[in-house]
């Protein structure tokens, strides 16, 4: 069943020259996913259904009460990898799946759940359908979102026929959840050097997106003098090299992976450059401390050219401790035989934390050899897929009950 | 007539939102631009007819030989200003209709000439027009040069219905021309400075342009371990900063304008960054040890970060010394009761620079008050524009004779 699923969904949205998917919310291939997951939910025999804040929900039996969900997403970063979000939806079909050939009739519901733009590709905040769902982004800030073409949320969210108005928290649906489990490929090597094919998540690490904007001057690259100058795109520089100096002071991580330059030729001083500082660190404390660090250096570097630096926080997530008690059961169970699953801290940011706050809510992981993530080079060998899908059934039917 | 065609002029590629002009070669407003040329020199009674280059020649009397020709060029870089390049196409034609108002019938033949992307903002190589004209490029070269988007020259050319298998060389077409006198807004406050609303040129500054690649590791920014990446970013920030730092210690000018990402998300690693060095200097000499410079510093820290660091010299435009005899005539004449213009250096390339290695060449400059240049905020006093017009009206009649 998850080869099938798995193959299927391959081509959607896959760039041909670089081999990386370019899945973005409501854009391009979307409606195609969308088309894929509710075929696929079909076969497996479950009723689809989107909220309003397009997350799609497939339920085995009745909608709610007390229902143990899983899923993940299906958007990507740019040129990102296969199995980031659509492991955890590909495998959760197909635990659903393998709970019906073994007969399991599972007392409470059952729903596999598909977030919209987790990845905050095209809108910048990331996890943002289950942010509406849960209240944690207001309605009327993610409607204003836009993507580089200018393209709102609300208008996208229209241009796939789903009506804007309906956005929003949405308590009912909440409150039918018992439990979520997010399956999801490891974003490290941690499985790899502990010889584990599944593991458990312990935490996420606190972290934000920062975007810097830095005002200078046109001018002609080769008629003005230095000293004239007042040039963004040095501030820029400062800030990739701060950002790097301080993750390793504080044991974080911090990246500057985006630049933008206008007008962006080669014979011209740059007019504007924006540059987005994506930062991550074991605590509220140390992640403050990166930020300041590289706030305070940026700022310097831009005054000293004449530039103006402007700093805007465009996401902020706190640490998520996972519910201890579910965690432990869901290790255990997915351990099987050999003994209780690995429990591991993470940098990336997911639904399932997003949902900590709602839901008691736990992790899978699946190995990830080379540890690469957001890239095409992102890998799990099959029979590791395998084992997740199996373990996810494991602990869908210790959950949800009625033995087969 | 400055004024008039001027106003015509200024609305064609005119962005709404940025005030700047994005006047590509063969791409927008390109056609209009080349009606509007039509049609002005039409107004001034001269025959226009298109090389094969994509240059434009619009002739007063019949073409060559020993003629005497003046131009420049009315494409820019994006969001470039009103004055670099049309103010010498503007004045040209505006200089014409000056010597025909004062009834100068010229004895040896004068045409207008526009030269097509001398700005190099779409294909890359700045004075590809005049370039293609003298030889200085290679036809096959010149074809296969492509825009971001993967048009080619070749394929642009054949876009605005000119014939790609008629570029090259045009030795015939040089062999006419006796003198090339290119009118050209300041780039510099050099004028204001001393107070004179037209100069002329000594010299352009040896200059080039570099691409650097630096290919890295696409990898997810909130779970790769700083030892494991590897990030192109690091590497640009420092070519950035290095630029500068060598281009003070040698007397020059370098900058970093245009930076490109991919695939530029926000938790994504970068996997590869280009980013383009444009240096100018005093001489060979210092150029070399500038571009040196920061290709030292640029191997080492690429090297350090694991990220791949691929050169390629995009342009190379030795230093031009503008012919004397022809220069001082031309600064005598366009000072007038004010004695002779001043002479001035510049860090600018332009056609004169690359026509000055086939015939006698010379430039006049027209002040520039705050001395921007490659952006919307490019500006000349009309007062001053008006005194250009003149003073190359009197040069053109000093070197074409036939007094009124």
């Amino acid at each position: 069943m998850f080869d099938r699923l798995w193959d299927d969904l391959a081509p959607i949205g896959r760039h041909a020259a670089t081999g990386g998917y370019r899945r973005y919310t409501f854009g391009g291939p979307d409606p195609e996913l969308r088309d894929w997951f509710h075929r696929a939910a079909a076969d497996a025999g479950l009723d689809v259904e989107t909220d309003g804040n397009g997350n799609m929900w497939a339920w085995w039996g009745a909608p709610g009460p007390d229902a143990v969900v899983t899923g993940s997403h299906l958007d990507s970063v740019p040129d990102g990898g296969a199995y980031d979000g659509p492991l955890g939806v590909v495998s959760a079909l197909a635990a659903v799946a393998e709970l019906r050939r073994r007969g399991v009739r599972p007392r409470r519901p059952v729903a596999v759940a598909v977030f919209a733009e987790e990845e905050g590709a095209r809108f910048g905040v990331p996890c943002l359908g289950s942010r509406l769902l849960t209240g944690a982004l207001a309605p009327e800030r993610a409607a204003a979102l836009a993507d580089p073409s200018g393209t709102t949320w609300a208008q996208a969210m229209e241009q796939v026929g789903l009506d804007p108005d309906r956005m929003g928290p949405d308590p009912e649906r909440l409150a039918r959840i018992g439990c979520f489990i997010e399956l999801h490929v490891e974003q490290g090597r941690a499985l790899a050097d502990l010889d584990r094919a599944v593991g458990a998540a312990r935490s996420i690490w606190p972290h934000g997106r920062w975007r810097w904007t830095f005002t200078g001057r046109a001018d002609h690259a080769g008629t003005t003098r230095l000293e004239d100058r007042r040039d963004p795109m040095l501030p820029m520089a400062r800030m990739v090299l701060a950002a790097r100096a301080a993750a390793a002071e504080h044991g974080a991580v911090a990246t500057v992976g985006r630049v933008e330059a206008e007008p962006n030729g080669t014979n011209a001083i740059a007019s504007r450059v924006r540059a987005w500082l994506d930062a991550r660190a074991p605590g509220a404390e140390s992640l403050d401390k990166v930020v300041g660090d590289v706030a305070a250096e940026v700022r310097r570097a831009a005054a000293d050219q004449g530039v103006a630096a402007d700093e805007h926080q465009e996401s902020d997530t706190p640490v998520v401790e996972f519910d201890g008690g579910l965690r432990d059961r869901v290790a255990a169970v997915a351990g099987g035989a050999d003994g209780p699953a690995p429990v591991l801290p993470t940098g990336a940011g997911h639904d399932a934390g997003v949902l900590a706050g709602s839901v008691p809510t736990a992790m899978l992981f699946v190995r990830n050899p080379t540890g690469v993530s957001h890239s095409p080079e992102e890998y799990a060998e099959r029979a590791d897929c395998h084992a997740g899908v199996w373990a996810l059934a494991d602990v869908l039917q210790d959950l949800a009950g009625g033995e087969a």
